[in-house]
C-alpha cells in the first residue's frame, strides 16, 4: 500500500495558522510524525492562492529538512505544481490533474521525461461525474494523454472520486466497479483516493473511513492519501494486506506491530 | 446482519467462574448488555462435560429472565443441545450440526417441523478442511440431509470456519470463495463465522478480526458470532451495511450512532 500523507494541508485551520505564523517546528513536526507512520510521499498543499509557489518552496524545504519520503506536491494551480518541481531533491508525485482546463497540458509535459508520479482526478469540466461509465470514459481519455507523454500506467494514480454515502448509497459501489475496471485494464497502474469524502455529513466520520479503505484495498485500490499518524487506519491497512494475501505470513504486519503502529498503545 | 453475542460462553475464565459458583447476576448483566448491542441471538455455551443440559437450563432462564433475544443453545454434544430446546420460550439457534458423528441425525429430526434455526459448520470426521473444494463438498452433503427432513435453506447458517491468517495466507480468500459459492447456489441461506480464529496467534487480534468482518461481509456472510459489546465491531457492521448498499442512506447507522453503540463515547 503506498500512503499518501495528507497533513501538512493549509485547508486544516491549525496548518494554516502555521503557515500564517510560518511555524517551521509545527510543519516539521508534522513531517516527521506521518514519516514514523511509513507515509511514503508526504503531502504539501498551501490552500493560498496568493504566494502558492512560495509557500509550498517554505514547506517543501522544511518537509525534506527532516523526512526521506517524497514530496507530493498539491495545488489546484496546475502552473504553482511545476513551478514547484525543481524545489523537489527527488522526484514526487503530483497532487492532481484531470481533464479540467489546462491541467493535463501543463503537467504532462513537465513530468513526460522524468520519474516523477501524477495523480489523476476522473472529472473533467462538465459536472463531476458519480457512474460508472462516466468515470471510465474520462479514464480513457486521460490514458490517451499520458500515451501521447509516453507516461507509464505505473506512474500514474487514479482517483476514482469519492461521494457520500450519506447521500449516494452507490458510493462504495460505484467507486470498486471503477476501481475493479481500471486495474484490469492497466494491471501496473495505481488506483488512489482521498477517501474521507465517502463519510461528509455523516456521525462517527473515522468509523466508515475504515471500513471503506478495507472494502477500497479488496476492489484493488493500492495508494490512499490518508492520515498516517492514526492507528486506526494503519491497523487496518496492514491487516488487510495480510488478508488479501499481499502480506503473506503477516511478516509486515508483525513488524508495523513492533513498531507500535497500531493496536494499543505500548508507550 | 445478524448477530450472535458470544460472551456467555463457559471457555472464558469468568464465564467459567461465574458458573461454578451460580453468579446469576454476572450471567444476566451479560445478557443485559449484548442485548443492548443488538444481538439477536444469544450464545449460551456450559464448556463443562458433566451436567451440561443442567448448566444450559439455569443459563437460559437466566437470559430469558432479561432478554427478549432468541437464545443460540451451544454444545459440542447434539444430546445436550436437544435436551436444551424445550427450555426456550421461543425458537431459537443451534450451534452446531456439522457431518461429524451422529449431530446431524440428532438435530435435524428434533428441529425437522419447527421454526429452529441451526448453524452448520463445513467439517466431517476426517481432518477440518482448508481448501474450497473438500468444503463445498461438505456442502452440498449437508444440504442433501437438509432437504431430507425438509429444513429451507433460510433456516441454515453456514459456518465456513476460518483458519489463522498468520499460517495459512490463504484463510480469507478460501472463506471467501467457499461464501460466495454457498451464498449463490442458495441465495436465502445465512453464512455465519466465528470469526476470532482468524487471528490466532497474531498481536492485536481486534485489528485483524475487525477487518476480517468487513471484508468477509463484502463477499456475503450475513451472520457473525462476536462480541456485540464492542463499539468497533459494532461500528464496522453498520458503517459496511451502509457501504455495500444494505442500509440505504445510512439510516440503520446514524440510528444505532444515536443509540451510542459505536464511536467515541457519548456517556
Amino acid at each position: 500500500m503506498i500512503i499518501i500523507g495528507e497533513k501538512i494541508n493549509g485547508a486544516i485551520p491549525s496548518v494554516a495558522k502555521a503557515i500564517q505564523e510560518r511555524n517551521a517546528d509545527w510543519i516539521r513536526d508534522l513531517a516527521i510524525r506521518q514519516t514514523a507512520g511509513r507515509a511514503d510521499y508526504i503531502d504539501v498543499c498551501s490552500s493560498v492562492v496568493e504566494g502558492d509557489v512560495e509557500v509550498l518552496h517554505w514547506l517543501i524545504d522544511l518537509v525534506q529538512e527532516v523526512s526521506d519520503a517524497k514530496i507530493c506536491i498539491d495545488s489546484p494551480n496546475a502552473h504553482s505544481i511545476v513551478e514547484a518541481m525543481p524545489f523537489c531533491n527527488k522526484p514526487g508525485l503530483i497532487n492532481s490533474v484531470s481533464l479540467e482546463g489546462d491541467k493535463i497540458d501543463t503537467v504532462f509535459p513537465a513530468i513526460a521525461d522524468t520519474d516523477w508520479e501524477v495523480v489523476a482526478l476522473l472529472c473533467d469540466n462538465n459536472k463531476i461525474p458519480d457512474g460508472i461509465d462516466d468515470r471510465i470514459a474520462i479514464f480513457e481519455k486521460i490514458m490517451e494523454r499520458a500515451e501521447e507523454f509516453k507516461i507509464a500506467p505505473s506512474r500514474i494514480h487514479i482517483d476514482p472520486l469519492v461521494f457520500s454515502v450519506g447521500t449516494k448509497p452507490d458510493a462504495f459501489t460505484n467507486f470498486a466497479a471503477v476501481t475493479r475496471y481500471v486495474k484490469e485494464k492497466c494491471p501496473d497502474i495505481h488506483v488512489t483516493s482521498g477517501l474521507s469524502n465517502i463519510s461528509f455529513g455523516l456521525p462517527s466520520r473515522k468509523t466508515i473511513n475504515q471500513s471503506f479503505l478495507v472494502l477500497a484495498m479488496a476492489a484493488g485500490m493500492d495508494s490512499a492519501i490518508i492520515d498516517p499518524t492514526s492507528r486506526d487506519m494503519l491497523g487496518a491497512i496492514y491487516s488487510t494486506e495480510a488478508l488479501l494475501e499481499i502480506d503473506e505470513f503477516c511478516i509486515e504486519y508483525i513488524d508495523a506491530y513492533g513498531d507500535d503502529l497500531f493496536g494499543k498503545q505500548k508507550k
